[in-house]
């Protein structure tokens, strides 16, 4: 399928496409180390997420210029420069992954030591939990550039929206029964929908696996989305 | 300084500048609406940005579409790849922009006919007026090429922190202040989060700008960034 002949050229898109796998697990180790933070309240954890992200950073950055060099000296075309505009893509949303991990990581900080309830992050925990086997999925989709599994992977993000939408209504309500929860829910709240955003990430990188792919873009309207934004102001728990 | 000879190939390069260009009117024009929308819990207003998002999307799903075929047709090298990149670049981070500006609109039918004072949005509006000026300041940097403008903007990007994170206190202490106040507030929490992303995104098109012209990365490591994640829970007003 792929029409390009030398080796070295081959070595290059393996390249890329091994660099995208090391930032997704290191990826994926962030926002697991950072939602167990949070579960935990476990400081030292969280400190390592935010001194790791730069990690990430960085990688994108290699992976970018790479990416620039081979489409500059390639001169690729179909496949294989559908491959490489994948790997600019991918790696993008695999950084913005790693800054939300870092943004859950700091509120883990402030909530420490202060008025907090444990029980009320479970909401956080579960939904964190499902995000990331999607993002594991689709990195594994990626890797075996396997079609369906990255459609399950869309498909699959409804359930992560729906989860955070009625995770909001239910920190709303601890927020209401106890003036001494807001500052503590609001936190849990940003923590919340900075994984519905990884959520969107996966769905993103599912997308980029089928226009890889295919060469074709998927239909834009995903039943979407994030529906707490809808909640009318003046909900109570009633 | 550019190498390149067609004119063909002359008007594909401008064509994609101008293309970015549109899409940075629009989305300019929605975050404006938005706010203003918000402002005066004006529904109409909210309905035409959800309604008019989708055209960013189209649009830089049309520059995605041509930058590569530009990129397999003309085996672009140096400044001119670089330009092709950034439209690439800017073309999301515009798309982003409408897409959070859609997300305050969704807000403010959220808000709508509820219990709210209009009062307590006043810092989301200043807020929002600074960010659309570093908005318009960064797209005209970009069309005129201009890199000390975009820098500008990029170190302006501070101050719109600095008020997000005094607003986040702002907005919490009139949840603890009146129970009442806890769902608008918390979605006007999230509408100062959107906008001060917004600002992240005028901050990535100008480091974007820095890289067309240059050719060089930018240190990664500006002064950052939200601080509100650092507020401590249990946070009060006194």
């Amino acid at each position: 399928m792929t029409q390009h002949t030398t080796g070295a050229y081959d070595e290059e898109l393996r390249d890329l496409v091994s660099r995208i796998a090391e930032m997704g697990g290191l990826a994926e180790g962030l926002v697991s180390e950072a939602v167990t933070g949070l579960a935990r309240i476990d400081i030292a954890r969280a400190q390592n997420v935010i001194f790791n992200d730069h990690r990430l950073d960085d990688m994108q950055r290699q992976v970018e210029e790479r990416a620039i060099s081979v489409i500059a000296r390639r001169q690729p075309v179909a496949r294989d420069l559908r491959e490489i505009i994948a790997a600019l893509r991918v790696s993008s949303d695999l950084e913005r992954v790693g800054d939300l991990a870092k943004n859950i990581a700091k509120r883990v900080i402030a909530i420490d030591g202060q008025f907090h309830t444990k029980r009320l992050a479970f909401g956080v925990e579960h939904i964190s939990e499902i995000t990331l086997e999607q993002l594991k999925a689709v990195l594994d989709a990626y890797t075996s550039q396997d079609l369906d599994a990255a459609h399950a992977v869309r498909s699959r993000d409804d359930e992560i929206d729906a989860m955070y939408t009625s995770l909001f209504r239910e920190l709303l309500t601890y927020m209401m029964e106890d003036p001494r929860n807001i500052t503590f829910c609001t936190h849990l709240l940003f923590c919340a929908k900075n994984i519905e955003r990884i959520g969107d990430h996966a769905t993103n990188i599912a997308e980029t696996i089928h226009f890889m792919i295919t060469g074709e873009y998927l239909q834009e309207d995903r039943p979407k989305q994030d529906e707490s934004s809808y909640i009318p102001a003046g909900y109570s728990s009633e």
